[in-house]
């Protein structure tokens, strides 16, 4: 993996979770980046969230450094407000930098107050211990309830050079389509300005993390920044600049796939293509309805080619549609044609159902064109066991 | 249990599922009775549940009978409206009845063709064994994943005498609160014109079959009709009939905390009060969330004082608040004050949380008078089992 240029990092365990792992992270841009981002649009909202986007807004998009910090959300705490400000401030001292330029993020759990402390007075050691090898251990460092590391990475060629794009983020639960969901962080040596860097992010979260779902539920402290340092000299223009759009945006739907296939409890990742709504805004309503369905996801976990409880969900979207003209599609294998049972080896394709990676078409015929493509995953006992049993 | 004059009921097993329990359901009323139903909001809908809209149109509100079935949803299926029409016509030859007069329900697998002679082969010794002593039959026969017979029954006094009311449901998966969910019947001897009788049934239902949720899921089935007959020889007016509709809504309200308490896999009624929203309509869209939301639930089966859980959730639920006015009450316990962590024994809360009735009351201080109860379950691995494995 070819890390961009001109970022540095540094973790290390400050106490705030349980278990000995690191829970702290600090990235910083040799020269203040270019920044985008987006936020959960929960009406609950934690602390790091609110204070990131003052700063960005007082910073008009400049970022040197984001601090992140897992095992507590910082999140309907009596001193939110008060810590992320702290913990900015201490690495802003640190580092140089106006406060402004420094981003909080926080993931873990809700309502306990956060010690400013553990991350203020490590600040100096976070600082000292900047390397330009650490991509790896930050996205280590900010998983919680995540299996799986969750980065990936693309060249991308501009003029005559070339740009680099690095990406990597968390969550397994509480993962629902609304804006960013969980934290990722994307990085790039590419120059980009601010405003094209917002378009680009915004273009590319509708299409990736905004068409992913675990569970349904969006959490309070969903954030994704996108920085653009401009270390590699190299300032993609024109086609460069589509091309990098490209390859930004499926490095976003690669990490969104990430997400739902380490889905709590999950063992397959399925992805749903809807075609032949009204509009898009249909289809992704029915993917959407689809996609957290329990009955389906449960389906889905007994390799059971349930297409009934598939076509329920979608007639329970709101999406206007006539059910007697959907085709349903299981790993390529029609189950349903005209709204009817279609003619298919149901031990035959309950084995294809075994496999990692599901696929599911979900077509309506003669009514339009709207499409979505969405990920989501199977919904397991380990769902349970998990949940019932996180924080206490 | 004092069950309405005037009605007959018949069940027999005809083989629709595999397991040899009784799977035909006919009850009919002595003189044709006023009706009011609702049915699924789903855009799919099943045969029964269109036929069943057109027979009550065509006959203004006038039934005679109802013939119900489990194991066949007769949803998505080629032949689906000729067979629910068979069976009602096999019916009504058998009642003397006009067609139109007789309603067909149906519930189990979606996509798979129902046999209509499994029904209608069985009319004439359906109608021979009629018996007013088959209420409680009848609810067992038309159960599929539920593990308890669903049954409420009231008197109401009217006038100088009394009209009885009962009522049945089925319903423990794909549970959700649009319209009626699952299966129910409510009959009475009461005589009621067709008018009040809908007016009666959908503010009712508004305040219980609505107000559920287990996974939330609606099936393409959903029914719930009320059937006045007048056998009382009773027509309750002015206070009488107020008192009549009171016990009819919290007959509704105790089949639908039924349903709640035998979820799929359910160990826990959680009973969700939300007060002091914008309005009504916020308050049952915060509730609706906080009862769709699986991270809640399956913290409610982990026993896990999880109020965090339960702000996020409301967060998500697009109503207008402010969450630092947010006060939740679990057991009567305050957890959060003002947004924020109260101060209360969480190893005290965990034990009373083991209990199978749980009360979650949400407030917002200063908004606004909107109220709503809401009821749900817990989320547990038993959920899971019974879908994973249903159908194959």
């Amino acid at each position: 993996m070819n890390l961009p240029l001109g970022y540095r990092y540094a973790t290390l365990y400050a106490g705030i979770r349980k278990v000995e792992k690191d829970d702290v992270a600090l990235i910083v841009s040799g020269a203040p980046a270019s920044a985008a981002a987006v936020f959960t649009r929960n009406r609950v909202q934690a602390a790091p969230v609110r204070l990131s986007r003052k700063h960005l807004a007082a910073s008009r998009g400049k970022v040197g450094a984001l601090i992140v910090n897992a095992g507590n959300a910082n999140c309907a705490t009596r001193t939110g407000d008060r810590v992320a400000l702290e913990c900015c401030r201490a690495v802003a001292k640190q580092l140089r930098l106006p406060v402004t330029q420094v981003l909080p993020a926080s993931t873990g759990v809700i309502g306990v107050e956060m010690d400013a402390a553990k991350i203020t007075g490590n600040a100096a050691r976070l600082a000292a211990s900047l390397s330009p090898d650490g991509f790896d251990a930050v996205a280590r460092a900010i998983m919680t309830t995540d299996l799986v590391v969750k980065v990936a990475a693309a060249d991308v060629a501009a003029g005559r050079g070339v740009v680099r794009v690095a990406g990597m983020a968390k969550g397994s639960g509480m993962i629902h389509p609304q804006m960013a969901t969980t934290l990722a962080f994307v990085l790039t040596d590419a120059a980009i300005p601010v405003g094209a860097l917002r378009g680009m992010l915004s273009r590319g979260v509708e299409s990736s993390f905004n068409r992913l779902s675990v569970d349904g539920d969006t959490s309070t402290n969903d954030t994704l920044v996108l920085l653009a340092n401009g270390a590699s000299g190299i300032s993609p223009k024109g086609r460069d600049l589509v091309a990098f759009e490209e390859a930004t945006t499926k490095l976003l739907q690669n990490l969104a796939q990430q997400i739902a296939r380490d889905g709590e409890g999950a063992r397959k990742l399925v992805t749903l293509d809807v075609s032949g709504a009204k509009n898009g805004a249909a289809a992704a309503a029915i993917a959407r309805a689809i996609a957290n369905s329990p009955l389906v996801k449960t389906a889905f976990a007994g390799a059971d080619p349930n297409w009934g409880r598939i076509l329920s969900a979608a007639g329970n979207s709101g999406a206007v549609f006539d059910p007697s003209k959907v085709d349903i599609r299981m790993q390529g294998v029609p189950v349903c044609k005209s709204g009817l049972a279609a003619d298919f080896s149901e031990e035959e394709l309950k084995q294809k159902l075994g496999a990692a990676d599901i696929h599911v078409e979900f077509h309506i015929r003669g009514t339009g064109k709207g499409e979505a493509r969405f990920w989501t995953c199977d919904l397991t006992e380990g769902y349970i066991q998990i949940n019932a049993s996180y924080r206490t």
